[in-house]
């Protein structure tokens, strides 16, 4: 499964073997079940996931119960609960995962050391950073539009094939709409 | 005006003279009357900006004539329309000028060179990168929780002493929520 990890790098950065390599060693792989927590309200967050297999969510219970979602991880993204992760805080909201899945563990630590020896593991960070920071942008134009229309379908632009795997229960909590209005749409 | 800049950069990162000064050649100085655009919806976005003094505003029309608010800019902050800069596509939002301002502006290319020659830079960009996420996924889930006294306090604690700054209704636009619902938070 390394292939995954590098060929995950290099969709950005070059790599010659031994960066690749040395990258690779600061990860752990581990296997989750479905329903299993990997970032829990309250604790903190000592890393950031790669999902190589499987889909998370990230998502905040409000007061009444309610769940709201943040973000879904499926092969290819980046998933935790960023904010207390790099502040180093007890997270504030859940990731936990839909089905069985497997992601690549990289610690804060970790990511930092690379950080600064490697220019092109910051560079990857940075593309990464900057493509979160707009589609989060993009998001909260959606939000403030308060369109149910246009949050689906940007939805299904960010997530393509999402309606296959997702339950709608869980697409009306990350739109912010109820059962009902998504069936319209 | 360049220590400034410099000032600026050395908050994240450190910096000799030679590094500074060779950065500082790469922005350019602009000063911008109250209202005018720095972006404006369907032109190229060839510059982001930082800005020295006064303050802007970055927001979307609806179909309606509804102005959303996406971010305050004011000292120190940065602010353009980030998604079309990046992608280089026409800009999808407005940024204008909420009092006379000063601006430091940076192409792409010449942020790209700089990150490509300098680490320090790269990594000043991926904390900014990565404050920039943080803050939007705090703004998501707020949003998305959608309790106004909330949000009022977020922003409060996000720009400290916008209400002396910004006039009611543009924070009632930020919110996403009436004039009337404003004056009782």
């Amino acid at each position: 499964m390394e292939s995954f990890l590098i060929e995950h790098f290099r969709k950005i950065v070059p790599l010659d073997e031994s960066e690749a390599a040395y990258i690779a060693s600061h990860f752990t792989y581990k296997k989750f079940k479905k329903h299993q927590f990997v970032v829990q309200e309250g604790a903190p967050v000592p890393n950031s996931f790669l999902v190589a297999k499987g889909s998370l969510k990230s998502y905040h219970t409000d007061d009444n119960g309610k769940e709201h979602i943040l973000q879904f991880g499926f092969e290819n993204w980046w998933i935790t609960d960023f904010y207390a992760h790099s502040n180093e805080t007890p997270a504030t909201i859940n990731v936990d995962c839909m089905e069985d899945s497997e992601l690549y563990c990289l610690s804060l630590q970790d990511r930092e050391k690379l950080c600064a020896e490697l220019h092109k593991v910051a560079r990857f960070f940075l593309t990464k950073a900057n493509n979160g920071y707009l589609a989060q942008q993009q998001r909260i134009l959606s939000l403030l539009n308060s369109n149910a229309r246009e949050r689906y379908e940007q939805l299904l632009l960010l997530y393509p094939g999402i309606l296959n795997k997702v339950p709608k229960q869980l697409i009306a909590a990350y739109l912010g709409v109820s059962r009902e209005t998504l069936s319209r749409l």
